[in-house]
């Protein structure tokens, strides 16, 4: 069996849960043969092995004893560079970074086609639970209907802390960073970048179609006030970042991230903590739930090590889903069902709603429960970002109830 | 596209599922050529098409169109005779009979190597659930831990039904028949052997190791009694069946199929009705909880669709765990802990257990809660089946608190 050499991008939290899990596979007949880092004193100084750090790429593409790279590094532009210039080389590459694969898939697919080399990311989605996968080779068939999860561990687990526990937004904020849970920019995770890239990539193997991220409608939790909490509270809920894309028809889909009222009865009610859960729903097979560790070192380091074993199998996406004649395209012509809190705002003389169902005022804040276009929510996007205003959608319309 | 022109055996309640299943998968290419059941009379009154159908496999497999076999046949033996002259024939098979699967796999690896034929049965375990092909791909590394779950849905419904709602044990097993959940035999469910067929097949592909159904202590649910049921209440937990193979060392794991006391924090514990739930424990990811619809026309038939989809991809089974020189082989040379009750039977006088913790004495029954061997639970096989038996495993010993 041939041994796999590989050559590393980033030493990090999650390199060196790369460099424990290789360690502990026994039967993976893989190791490390060369780390490239930015800082290289700072690694070569506590290790046993200092001669395999490097700062020049260089030192792992012109060695011919390297046959796969795997790239965990935290910048994307770079990991993109990366990425790229081992494709062109025809050397296999598994990848985590998911702002990366999500901004740049489609010349992604392209280089892999044009110079027949395989790209793998599952541990882009998802840390530990094979969504991509599952979602490329099992479901691949037209049946498939909607895909909505708690993809974003860090924000999981805030909400879980301020919700369940009591505890004050920035103290939670401050726990999931040092608990490793959160990226070095907490906005990532704030805001739903994280979980937007995420979606992107599950949609593409999950319906056929490339987004790019300025089209989707993303919220996240920064905004979140006591008021909003209690409120949940008060109707039996919790708040949760929930990303989504779902067939509306035979031709369309929709796709957005932004925090929602889960009821108990959802499978995603109890997805708690640094945890992720998934529902993948089809015509005949009604609702799958997966449900693991989206976030850590060592789930990560896991994920990739699947893909790494994969690369050793031949095993490549081949996105069959794209070829697909009758691919469904991206619609942002949906009515969906928000609660909007403000206090300063005038909310709903700015809003263009279709219908206010509630509207409650009292000195403190201010909310109305209404519906309203996702186009509309995508052009009022500056007015959302008001310090003061916090939205969360009420899961109803085109989403049958007991999703 | 090639169109895969499937030759289907069997036309129960999966088949007409598949029937349907394939009609609606527009971007499948597939179609069924020829079905072959063993009452003709029976199908052809009632259909549009009588010319579908025979009851000599000969048409099936003499016609030069058909390139794909499906077999949903009820009956094990004539099963494996149709799956058995495909492989010879070089024709692709995808088959959802788990009794056939586990009773031959060691054959049907061998026939699948000898003539270069692949065979799939993702949907002879867990329905909907794609465990089979996530074990085989995803967890292919050395660092599983576990594969522990509820692999059967119709004693999952019953138990919900006589649980949750205090139904009747004989009324729940109706109504259970009577959604199509429970097999044409009942005992096959009741009595552990589908949960049982569906953990060898699973733990083929989890450790790479086959062990013959005889050697697996398998006890069902078929005895259970309003005192357990009440006694399980007073602890606030639920008697759930389980079936589990467990990684005990480095050099060996143990497997069994049996009840279970299921406590709230545990993942199994919210798998109700006819659902399937199985929980993938790895030394790196931790839990991944898989859940799903394991039961019913419609879920088998799309995990069916999923394996024929395979097949055109050219995906087969590699049984790669297999070829692994550090395989752990299979002991029932552990320790458990038990809930035993019985009536009549004189237990604690018949039963080598270990150390008895807890023994209660009644006019209506008693229980003693005992550590007991594995291996002397398969030993003692004949006392336990005595009617006024029934035994739970209270799980605590080689497997962690948390589990």
């Amino acid at each position: 069996m041939k041994h796999l050499n590989i050559g590393l991008f980033g030493y990090g939290t999650v390199g060196r849960g790369i460099a424990q899990v290789i360690s502990r596979a026994k039967n993976a007949h893989a190791g490390i043969g060369r780390i490239c880092v930015r800082n290289l004193a700072k690694h070569t100084a506590d290790t046993d092995h200092p001669e395999l750090f490097t700062d020049n790429a260089d030192d792992i593409f012109n060695d011919p004893n390297i046959n796969l790279i795997v790239e965990v590094i935290d910048n994307a532009e770079a990991a993109w560079e990366i990425v790229r210039r081992a494709l062109v080389n025809g050397m296999p590459v598994v990848t985590g970074n998911k702002a990366m694969v999500a901004r740049h898939l489609p010349e992604l697919i392209e280089l892999q086609r044009e110079h027949g080399t395989p790209l793998l990311y599952d541990a882009s989605s998802c840390g530990s639970i094979p969504v991509i996968r599952n979602l490329e080779e099992y479901y691949d068939n037209d049946l498939l209907l909607e895909v909505k999860g708690i993809l974003n561990g860090s924000t999981n687990y805030i909400l879980s802390r301020v919700f369940d526990h009591g505890e004050d937004y920035a103290a939670a904020l401050a726990k999931a960073q040092e608990l490793g849970f959160a990226e070095s920019d907490p906005s990532f995770d704030i805001d739903g970048l994280d979980a937007l890239f995420k979606l992107i990539i599950i949609t593409v193997h999950a319906v056929g179609t490339y987004v790019p991220p300025e089209k989707i409608f993303t919220y996240g939790i920064g905004h979140i006030h006591e008021s909003d909490i209690r409120y949940a509270r008060e109707k039996g809920v919790k708040i949760k970042l929930v990303a989504q894309v779902v067939k509306i028809s035979e031709t369309q889909f929709t796709m957005f991230v932004m925090p929602e009222f889960v009821s108990p009865s959802k499978y995603i009610y109890s997805v708690d903590d640094e945890y992720n859960g998934v529902v993948i729903r089809g015509e005949c097979y009604d609702r799958q739930f997966m449900f693991g560790k989206g976030a850590g070192a060592l789930p990560t380091a896991s994920s990739i090590l699947s893909d790494i074993m994969a690369l050793r199998h031949d095993y490549r996406y081949e996105y069959k889903k794209m070829s697909y004649i009758d691919r469904p395209e991206y619609t942002d012509d949906v009515l969906l069902r928000i609660y909007a809190r403000y206090t300063g705002t005038n909310l709903p003389a700015l809003l263009p709603t279709v219908h206010v169902h509630e509207q409650y005022i009292s000195k403190e804040s201010n909310y109305i429960v209404a519906d309203i276009r996702l186009r509309d929510l995508i052009e009022c996007r500056a007015i959302l970002d008001a310090p003061d205003v916090f939205i969360a959608n009420i899961p109803q319309f085109f989403i049958d109830k007991d999703n």
